[in-house]
């Protein structure tokens, strides 16, 4: 498994895998994409995706790696259930209703140390979870306990977990990038 | 105009916008809504959308606002480039474009001191953006410079500008609450 260029605490490295659950056709198409994306911009290794069999993000998110590198992975998978039983490594459930982000974030990193593989599995929603998820997941985390978005949940989990050096991944195989500017589009092509 | 209930750096207070630009019928009601719902949850005080005029959005938001408590307010305005000339204060657009997110954050926070009313728009693209907002931005800032969603690039922008506190904020007359729970769901009713 392909581990993020960073560390999450400058502890021993750690590879995050994001569960989207109940993926649905075309409503869902976007939010999936950005789920994917964000998944990818912030630091995960890979995205899964459950619920209904959806080519479009799978082809968005494949165009993305092709042109912008790196190592990122999506796949479907039939069942959610199957993907976190046999989860080895940490489990967080992203959820309004859970505790704290702040409080949890030290429990979390503990926890993840104790595996040898530290492997995190964070699973996000659509609008109506499964409620076992609550009773299988280690962590229920809520990013404020007011209603928003998966892929707001999902991006900012991610910036406190790698502490914001998420953004200065670095994309191997890119064939474009950009160079930060204050007033234009640099791009720069080719590897 | 309310303020948030919090200080954006210890500082005096400062009231965020956000401007959702292109917004299009159908296709973009759920990321209208993700938008309109994280600005609300991550401190802003308003959002104010342009392109098609779609009621399923406004809806949404009031909805929430009416459950949920507190004024954000959400509305529609038929020119971006209004609303954007006649900002009597400071804007940052916010493009996987831009300059560094960790660079730009203390010259936005010490931008905004200088205006009476401490102001701050924040602009958010749908796919297309026009190319004269780069030049009429004071600031054009990225969230990492790897495609991802303008939603996630808004929740994250909020939490660093207010510094995570926003996920703190109460919102007056809610009908209902959530207490963070590491098991249940637990949701409070009434004032």
């Amino acid at each position: 498994m392909s581990k993020t260029p960073f560390n999450a605490d400058d502890g021993p490295q750690c590879s995050v895998s994001v569960l989207r659950l109940g993926h649905r056709l075309v409503r869902d198409t976007r939010m999936s994409t950005h789920s994917g994306l964000v998944a990818r911009a912030f630091g995960a290794t890979e995205i899964l995706m459950t619920g209904a069999d959806e080519d479009d993000t799978i082809r968005s998110i494949e165009r993305v790696n092709s042109r912008w590198g790196g190592d990122f992975r999506i796949s479907y998978s039939k069942s959610w259930k199957e993907v976190v039983k046999n989860w080895e490594g940490v489990i967080v459930h992203l959820t309004m209703y859970g505790q704290n982000l702040d409080l949890a974030i030290p429990k979390i990193k503990e926890s993840v140390r104790r595996f040898k593989d530290r492997k995190l599995l964070v699973i996000i929603g659509s609008e109506k979870v499964p409620a076992e998820i609550y009773s299988m997941a280690n962590f229920n985390v809520a990013v404020g306990s007011q209603p928003h978005s998966e892929v707001a949940a999902l991006a900012i989990f991610l910036d406190r977990f790698f502490r914001g050096k998420e953004l200065y991944s670095s994309f191997p195989r890119a064939k474009i990038r950009i160079r930060p500017s204050e007033r234009e589009k640099k791009i720069e092509f080719g590897n």
